[in-house]
């Protein structure tokens, strides 16, 4: 499978009373995705946080809804590297119904390179190769 | 109290990992500090939607983080209308924190108006007077 | 794959500041796991709603928590039937870390049957037969 | 106001598919409320995980839902000390709607006292002085 695409079924908790998925759960499924995109790119989140002692806060969110999801439908979140700064990463996403195609939100997410004591620090070499090589 | 702000406390169940409430909450409260201040203008969104037959998805929603929201912290949110269209508003908000005035975040949700059968709409004489007078 | 079994990664918005999965995520899960065994027993949620306009509404739920989930681990939920009612089915879960099959938590929930007009039912024919199947 | 009763709103974002709140937002409701009493008996939680090292996890959790609550209800929590142990509390709970008085949920979660060394400790006495007293 794409390694920058993730599959997500919706779940009755993310419905709301309209019978769609509630907005707020799209910046939850662009972190699932972002999460394995990076995984799969060799650079676990989970590792850089608890070993290399970089957090990636969230600056910026910015999601365009463009059509519903429904309840047990599969959402597949495309990830891919909007932006490389000096010590920051923007990472865009894709949102569409796996079964259909149809497009369900594009969006991004801005996130500084920190270390654990709150300091913003330049992108470490090993993970900026990686990341370069997603921007050609 | 000033009609544009409503308080929430930040609930153990916000926070994540790092000890701040996790991003897509802020989402959350947007749509807190929406849903209240409609209701402070006499247009409850509850009514619309069972009465009007009105709704207002979200089409955009955009979040520019600050500083971070702890857990038990009361976070006001300030509502105001950023601009008003023909059939859509966008409402911008600051967060912040009530303790120490510290701003969390500001944003905004663009709103087209809809109908239940899912048409957009132009925004209804009784609800476009009331959001005028909120963009003086 | 063993259809009673579901794997759930843990999301970062799952956790708290203790650095574990929130204690509501639990039933969340228990959510995801009987979706996905009902729909593995050939009768899927989604089309019992919509096709058979049968709801099953949470009467009960239930969680001994035994260990904690942490942030991108791989919660495995084994989902089975405990008692099986003439209108009620009573679901049995056993949540655990795939990793290391450490047991993360036992639980129930309790479901009438019961059609959208909110009346109580008799469990249908060919859903009893399914369910009874399973009680072996 | 009663000391024991929390006011909540329901969100649109607890609503689901069936256009009343999702089951697991009652264990929110439930911190929420326990959080609240705690405050108002004046130990409040976050003092107590912060400053005396006292962590209480969620050992048990069970919820009998008797109706539905809907979006922009008003929930009232009522919280009460249903057992104390020597190291450990349990917390129960009425959830009832605001307006009509109609009785939500039943339930309670039991609550070990926890050092942040993970080990099971006694009831500080200070603690428990409070606490006996609401068993009364």
């Amino acid at each position: 499978m794409d390694p920058k695409i993730t599959e997500i079924r919706v779940r009755y908790a993310d419905t709301d009373q309209m019978s769609v998925a509630y907005y707020a759960n799209y910046l939850v499924w662009m972190e699932v995705g972002r999460t394995e995109y990076l995984r799969n790119l060799g650079i676990p989140y989970r590792d850089m946080e608890r070993d290399d002692d970089i957090i990636l806060p969230v600056k910026e969110a910015f999601v365009d809804y463009k059509s519903s999801a429904r309840y047990d439908d599969v959402v597949a979140v495309k990830s891919y590297i909007a932006e490389l700064g000096r010590a920051s990463v923007k990472i865009g996403y894709e949102l569409s119904n796996k079964d259909d195609g149809r497009l369900l939100a594009t969006g991004y997410t801005l996130h500084p390179f920190v270390n654990r004591a709150g300091k913003i620090i330049r992108i470490p070499e090993k993970i900026r190769a990686v990341l370069e090589k997603e921007c050609l």
